[in-house]
């Protein structure tokens, strides 16, 4: 048989319980809180008499929905498991007991009804002693974060009593964008799992939701502006699209877990599945004097181009509340405009000569007008960056290509240039292999580069994609998860936290917590978990 | 972003429906019949007045539960997705309409009461035509094949109705030996997930659940004689454990679905969870003069090994019903030996000089005595024959290691020397990497090596294994399927079935047959299924 092929100590079988010996509590947090302080002191908390309640100092309350939602999911998680709890609500409080955590937001405006935005306060403060608890937020996002941590210091004591030990804590994220790109063309992923998804962001405090919603396979997005893209354009114009109440719910479901969705509309390449329902959209290619009956780019000669651009990122830009959309712009083949006598003599017209670069900036600068237009930012793949194309000041420049010498050049000519970026480089999920890659995903940093600390202030985060060549619903949250998790980590906790060791430790915890809430997470190595997952 | 890094053509965007235009019925077929006659002449076939029923003349009857449970499934599979269907019973079947399908078991002994064996019968002829269908098979384990060939062959007509075209199939197994290993040591797999194997197995034609049940990791196996083994060797001693009762449950489950059930029991090395519950069974290892701690092999110096072995074996032969157990015997490390001085002195007294492998032969030939003294025959890894070791001539030997080139100079070697052989090398599924990977499972041919006829004929088959380092209950289901798809059609089809491209197109509608039936099988690559998989 064999399967001693890969180098681990044959014996390292850690007992994966959820911190089991008191004093160990906060070995199981992740991504690690900025500042723990802990002590061995511990108390019970009884599900049945255990509760979540705004602080009387508040500036939120019932009718928060984002709270109210998360106490209830938090409840869920710590006692959901144990079926047969004590339902005595008369019961009085034992003496070494935690009966409360008292939730205080303290900014005067909660954000309680608005979205999450890049520059969102994610900050908390977390105290657990005698009786009760309190979580201190300036709103609502950092008290969704401290709900999370909070019901990770949770833990069951040798008698399977759940338990929670006196500790302080500190937090806030090192990096404001920390995202998950899904991509839904290449496959159509149903909405269950897109939530799934948004469910387990908020587990590993990720708060940008990636929607790479279309590209050349599929046009999932049913447009109200122009249906016959998604008629046309989807797998199927009805078991495989996004309508506008699915996208809201998508977006619903994401700001109640502190999460901004981006969606990506990419242009001017990867658009075959626009050109079905949007006859003149793309270039037609040529075979010599006739055109071939394939089709290239978006064709950027044309007046009618821009109009549809306008018609449809207005839409676009109400559709998705978040201040930024994602505009694309990667990986341009040029043969087919090549071919077209009408972009050649457009070429000439405009002094192009043969740098159909320039044409491809042509087009990217009238679409970037066209997006500031509607007042949303925009990001966009590192080429339109390397083209020249002349950016707003705010836009973020998204560096996915090379090997790690190559990305963190670029990380240093963009912002040297003064932009701000983010990184995905290096975390490509799609790309599988045997062993534990998460390893090389978490020793990965955004800020590794050579500048100078105003540069390094320029780099805004990450993101973690899972691109859909080889992934639908059926293995897209156990490829995803924990590998995810180690990018979570590293987007959130300081710079110094880059211990292996202690990272193994933990995340081996963290997604056996995500196992036992459902989620099926993957192994990092042979293990087990308290509570297997339970599913097919 | 960027995805398009992989050789694939942009466009491919087939239409994965499952046989959506008549006359292609046949195109969805997985493993391919060896003959398949078809016609374009369909038939309707209505799920409130469609039955499958027992032959008269057939040598099974109602009290055959491996029949009858296997119309309940398979009227399940073909009918279940339609919720709305018409339930009137006293309508008069149509002219064009299949009303009937009449199972014929044509040997006096249907064998419906016993097990699968590696002699059995698999052949099944099928004919649907007018009013009635009829599949005929000398036993049940023929006909089991042939519920699910005739369950491929029903489709979607382009008005949604059911339908089947007139066809004519005459099919066989070309290897009697088609398994699937899993690995229940590294990880504890529940139940649940390898009962979703051996229904997708059965889906695939295989007919061998290779049960590598235990391993240095853990030894989740509850035995009865020996209760301190998992007692002390599993990863919990009773919620990560398989009783005699979950044994039971999965050889009768494997059983109605014609799947044998042959257990692994590795040794002497793999060994270390057996060593916590049967103190003195491993090999003491040394530093310099004294004991490390530390353990080794199996110690095949002592009496007392033979003696345990002699009531592990006699129980595990009661308790798997089938003909042949796997003895393992693959990667042992002398270096624990080499350090014992009881050992070494052991090798003295035996002449064995520093050869270490003799004592490895030594042990092992105790062992297969020990073993067909409870009239079972045996299965090993390689290596067993690799060192010599004196083997009953109806041993299976199995063929895991190397390249193609090392692979097929041993299977010609071990045919040459006039064993039974079988292969996995080129099917370890737990090595994962970017890609269609199940293009080279299907290259892959266990005949394909220089030798005679007859040595041919000495190769009865081979198993796709997915060991367990990396895989549990969360990831297990999407990464074995469709990739062993592949590996089960080369084990069934006809050796010139080998068109990469007919493949694709039958195994991508094959994989979202297996979606529709509940199982996240995996995508080969940009694609739909008409219903996508449901689940997380």
């Amino acid at each position: 048989m064999a399967a001693l092929m890969f180098a681990v100590p044959p014996l390292l079988l850690l007992t994966l319980t959820l911190g089991l010996s008191s004093g160990q509590q906060s070995s199981s947090l992740w991504p690690l809180p900025q500042k723990v302080q802990s002590s061995e002191v511990s108390f019970k908390i009884i599900g049945s008499s255990f509760s979540i309640v705004d602080a009387r100092e508040s500036s939120a309350g019932p009718s928060c929905n984002v709270l109210q939602n998360a106490y209830r999911r938090y409840y869920e998680y710590m006692f959901g498991g144990n079926k047969r709890r004590w339902h005595n609500k008369n019961r009085q409080t034992g003496p070494s007991e935690l009966s409360q955590l008292q939730v205080w937001i303290t900014s005067p405006d909660s954000e309680c009804d608005g979205y999450p935005s890049i520059t969102a306060d994610e900050s908390y403060e977390l105290s657990v002693d005698q009786s009760f608890a309190v979580l201190k937020a300036p709103n609502v996002w950092g008290a969704l974060h401290g709900l999370e941590t909070f019901s990770q210091l949770v833990y069951e004591d040798d008698y399977g009593a759940k338990s929670i030990n006196s500790t302080k804590i500190s937090d806030f994220p090192r990096f404001a964008h920390r995202g998950i790109l899904l991509d839904s063309s290449r496959h159509f992923l149903p909405i269950k799992v897109i939530l799934t998804t948004l469910e387990t962001m908020a587990m590993n405090k990720f708060n940008v939701f990636h929607w790479h919603i279309v590209d050349d396979q599929s046009f999932p997005y049913l447009s109200r502006t122009f249906p016959q893209l998604s008629q046309k354009g989807a797998f199927h114009p009805y078991t495989h699209v996004y309508t506008p109440a699915d996208v809201k719910m998508v977006v619903e479901f994401a700001r109640l877990r502190g999460i901004r969705v981006i969606s990506e509309f990419d242009t001017p390449g990867h658009t075959q599945s626009w050109g079905k329902g949007q006859p003149n959209l793309l270039t037609p290619c040529y075979t010599g004097s006739g055109p071939s009956g394939t089709f290239g780019p978006v064709n950027p000669t044309l007046n009618s181009t821009y109009d549809f651009m306008k018609q449809f990122f207005q839409e676009i830009s109400s559709v998705f509340p978040d201040a930024y959309i994602h505009l694309g712009g990667d990986e341009v083949d040029f043969s087919c405009w090549k071919s077209n006598p009408d972009i050649k003599e457009f070429m000439v017209q405009q002094g192009f000569g043969e740098d159909y670069k320039k044409l491809e900036s042509f087009y990217i600068q009238k679409l970037l007008d066209i997006v500031a237009a509607t007042n949303k930012g925009y990001m966009i793949w590192q080429e339109v960056f390397d083209n020249g194309v002349k950016l707003k000041p705010d836009t973020l420049i998204h560096v996915w290509k090379g090997t790690q010498e190559k990305y963190q050049d670029e990380m240093a000519n963009i912002t040297s240039a003064g932009y701000r970026t983010l990184l995905s480089s290096p975390w490509y999920l799609n790309r599988i292999s045997v062993g534990q890659d998460w390893r090389n995903y978490y020793k990965a940093d955004p800020q590794d580069f050579k500048g100078t600390d105003e540069q390094k202030k320029l780099v805004i985060g990450g993101e973690a994609c899972l691109w859909g060549e080889y992934v639908d619903a059926t293995n897209l949250t156990p490829r995803l998860w924990p590998r995810a998790s180690a990018v979570g980590e590293r987007l959130w906790s300081a710079m110094d936290v880059k211990d292996l060791n202690d990272a193994f430790n933990r995340l081996s915890m963290h997604r056996c917590r995500m196992v036992e809430r459902g989620i099926p997470a993957e192994p990092l190595i042979y293990s087990y978990c308290p509570r297997e997952y339970n599913g097919i």
